[in-house]
């Protein structure tokens, strides 16, 4: 995990026991300049990494540490794959202390204070650092990712959802208001959590929609969309659980007054000079397995009737929507190349 | 198989070698007042029915035949589990036979010729029969179906998707044009089919949208929807592949004016003495595994923002959604009691 | 639920909450001559069933109550779906009253207080039952269980194990002290359990064996193979984890020097006369698809070497490993025919 | 894909369609001294790699092209992807080119041509090559492998049931001939066939026995134990169909006079240099997931009667089972650092 150049660089992990943590330690044990010096967590305080995960024995001497700043601080870059509400009480001393923070929950993805708080309770505890907090979709904000300090990692469905819709969006050719998002997520999107509802004999086999009423996602894509558009947006999205592991689907249906051929002729210029977002070819449909453990997106175009683009997007919702796309901001961040140790190659089948 | 009493029905299934042949052979295994006395298949023929099927040795004796018209005038009844296009080249001979024919394919679903030409390719065999086929959802025809010598059993997609709507379309309350219907269902939606893309290996730990550029049950949904509401209409339906065997998940997005209060008391009218609909509690989430195995439909409603109704509803595909619904269409149109021999427990997990 | 027929059966289920309480209300749903009156849960007294399982709404009226001995003594039969150490608390004031009782878990299967209590652990409450108390396994212990008061259900290894190898140990042919016995189970078997390891995203698309050290599996079967016997019987088994909801396969090891045209035979003439258990064609292998959510066992014979005969056995561990052959044990000793009620038409696809 | 050092490798791969196939491609495209300079398939002749495999756009200019021993002769090494009988047509025109090769089928996995031949059906066509050709399990043959210029890679099952194995053979501590061997292997093992019994609707939730009476693999595992021990060795082995993509597991009764403690020693001692084999600590069982998308594998040690040991082996069946396997003998056959390019980092959730 050493390695041997002098410009290594010195990465904390907070709360390493999630799937996203997990994936942020198989990432960066295939990362040739960027070793973990930190892996913090309060209930695994002392275990061995690979007492946890008898797989990543690459990590033979790390272990999990209790929560300590000063440690993190010697970071250059801490990574917080914590539940929401922990990054925001602890990124102002960090970033004091000269070390960068990306939070892959959802402390810093708002700029907007009071829409936060309305989505997520209670007050946020670091209001003054939203300003200056990037959203980490590279596609949309890299060069202000790579200036930043401090960085919220965007949601799993926002990624997909915002990738889908982009470049209607940036071409002022997508109706705002009438946008809908159907999602579907494979179950450890649901974290590793010890939910009957989550188990085999329940999940597999079997599909439901949840939060039909309004889920967190729904506000993050709003906002972001109004970001990129600086108009106000909303949007309908509906969620649902897929009996499969990884992978999220987003059907969109958009308001635009594009044929299909000129949707295409928009999306695949746009993406044309993006490493990790394809367009695919005509009447070809994305699949889950093509992006399997890597960070890409793929996105396919379709129309059934005048007036309405549909899209499908496809990515890893633990990699481009959440670890590999906190490591493609880490790199940025430090001046690395962007696809350094980035899983660029699917596994499938 | 062959019952004591003197009133038991002859039924003859053409086409028993796919799962809706199977799940027909399955429901009327027990069934009290209906036998299976004739079955063909070209491929089949002469192979026991135990012999394809081991876990069915029900059928002690029963054998495929090749297709024989005669053999299955001697019916009281027949069931297509066949392809498209070959109930509508020998319905006419059966119904001058005073035997009753279920299509469980597409021929006898639309009373527009014009449109299912479109829609199917070529043109249609038996024109004529058009008008008189009744289309075989019991929640919407059953006075119809009762009466009727010929039904077109409805697709999947369709009887889920009417389900939806249904009480907004006979309320006069949805507008018929802006329907949007994301569906998913599990792979024995695509049949008994060696295809590459249906192995464990491709479609398991998998999601994609498919045909969305245009499917099928799009027309078959619209064109039902017009016969219901007496208006034209018209759906954006978008279907995809879910890795799982069984079950159907549509959700639809309704421009309405209905608040989410005022539709539930619409559905919960209209369901009420349905014994196979279920509208389920505010803010749950109906569940495929909660019709696994059975001829239910369940029925939940969401709101996101006004003038928007979000319905999530789920069928088994094999059930309800072909073959369930054929013994429920057969019951009425022998005069039997409609529930009888329908799975009516699901099985879950 | 309430019959109108004189003789229906007053049915009590203490513990309804877990897979095999739920089984046997599905079941009891589609009997004909016996009602669920009573049902207990000391956590989900005052629940309806139908809130905890919408899909068994077939139980309009039915809750869930506390635990009451005087209800239960007033049922003809109470069958108990709970953890092990509650049944041996309880059976001997229920058999006081009247009452007959089947056990589903492990309290009543052993003869040998000794033993058990070395499996289980701890004192046994009601050693002056064991002796009175049958093995509820119909092929081999029918005329008992039909004038049992107190019947021990199998465990769901157990009845798969001990049907692959009954002809060869009642015929004297099976060396009792070298049977390999590797077993496979779905996840249900597990239990309706808020277990990480059992989630979707860790246990689908994942493989392994459990308690490879040795299982209380192990010691039941021996015990049963010694009471068939007469002789001591000792076995090696080794349970494994399937990622699905439902099915076990036993593959047996078993010494003996009938060849496998013999074994054929003797399995054959075996099982002729059972209606639940099939000796499937030479060649094919049973799988656990052919009796998902029925009370069969499927059994395949197999040699690669003299002195050797292999035997894969499959069952629903639910159902004949568990709520299915209760029903057929209550049956029996309730005096009603063996398979009324009884789930015998598999489900598959 | 052209790296810009001098020594690169230039790589031949003949058939790469199938599962083996795309893995190597997906390796090969991580590796940073090895080309695919050839790609050959007689039915995709023309056709982009990124066609058939859009997740595999890393090759954008590479395409299948049709047979050609001149082309393949050019190559350092070429990697047979194709079915048994294939690589032994060839072998010898390429290696008279000074071309290593790989057959990554059966064709030269046995010494004894009687033996391939019975277990294959009809002649040999490169038998003068079998003596030469080394056994490509680098555990076992790592030292030939790196003179050798033509290897046969090891079989899947082989490969997960030599290395459980292993230390008790070569320590002289196996009863040769009793050895059983259950074997449990994912969807893919069966490759990428377009057959009805793998399809999700048949084969997932579902679990069977396979070729019961007599696996090809069977042979090619004891033929491996006679060669490391020098004895006469026979196995019983019986595969199985599990209900997921990727990963095998073996459990193994082994009859031994060492105890579990001795066991346990004898195998960290012997595996305790290997890079890509762990011993799991004692109790635990390892879950095939622990080794998925890498070339690990991982063996736990159990006993429940003395005189006899329980081994539990896990490998990925499309890595360590076959392509990832493959590479590392690339590695050595070529002089690359053993490890160059493997994936060494399991993917799991």
């Amino acid at each position: 995990m050493i390695h041997a150049g002098v410009d290594v660089k010195r990465i904390g992990i907070v709360g390493g026991t999630g799937y996203t943590g997990v994936e942020l330690l198989r990432m960066l044990a295939q990362h040739p300049e960027a070793d973990v010096v930190c892996l913090t967590s309060r209930s695994e305080d002392g275990s061995a990494v690979k007492e946890l995960y008898p797989w990543l024995d690459h990590y033979s001497s790390l272990a999990f540490e209790a929560p300590n700043l000063e440690r993190l601080a010697a970071c250059d870059l801490v990574l917080y794959a914590t539940p929401n509400k922990i990054a925001m009480t602890e990124a102002g001393d960090l970033l004091a202390a000269d070390t960068k923070v990306i939070d892959l929950a959802a402390d810093f993805r708002f700029k907007d204070q009071a829409l936060w708080e309305q989505t997520y309770g209670g007050p946020h505890a670091a209001p003054h650092l939203l300003a200056e907090a990037v959203y980490g979709l590279p596609e949309v904000h890299r060069a202000a990712i790579s200036q930043a300090r401090l960085v919220g990692n965007p949601g799993c469905y926002p990624t997909a959802s915002t990738l889908a819709v982009l470049p209607l969006v940036e071409a002022g050719a997508l109706d705002l208001n009438t946008l809908i998002l159907d999602g579907k997520s494979g179950a450890s999107g649901a974290g590793r959590s010890a939910r009957t509802d989550l188990i085999v004999a329940e999940a597999s086999d079997n599909f439901h929609a949840y939060a039909a009423n309004g889920h967190r996602h729904g506000p993050e894509i709003a906002h972001q969309l109004t970001q990129i558009s600086g108009a106000s947006a909303t949007v309908t999205f509906v969620p649902h659980l897929l009996p499969m592991i990884r992978g999220i689907e987003i059907t969109a249906y958009a308001s635009t007054s594009l044929s299909l051929a000129e949707a295409r002729s928009l999306y695949e210029a746009r993406f044309a000079d993006e490493p990790l977002v394809s367009v695919i070819p005509a009447g070809a449909h994305p699949e889950t397995r093509w992006v399997r453990a890597s960070n890409r997106c793929m996105i396919g175009l379709y129309q059934q009737r005048p007036g309405q683009l549909i899209i499908s997007s496809v990515i890893d919702n633990l990699v481009k929507g959440a670890a590999g796309q906190a490591i493609q901001n880490m790199n940025l961040m430090l001046g690395l190349p962007e696809m350094m140790g980035i899983p660029a190659h699917p596994v499938s089948p």
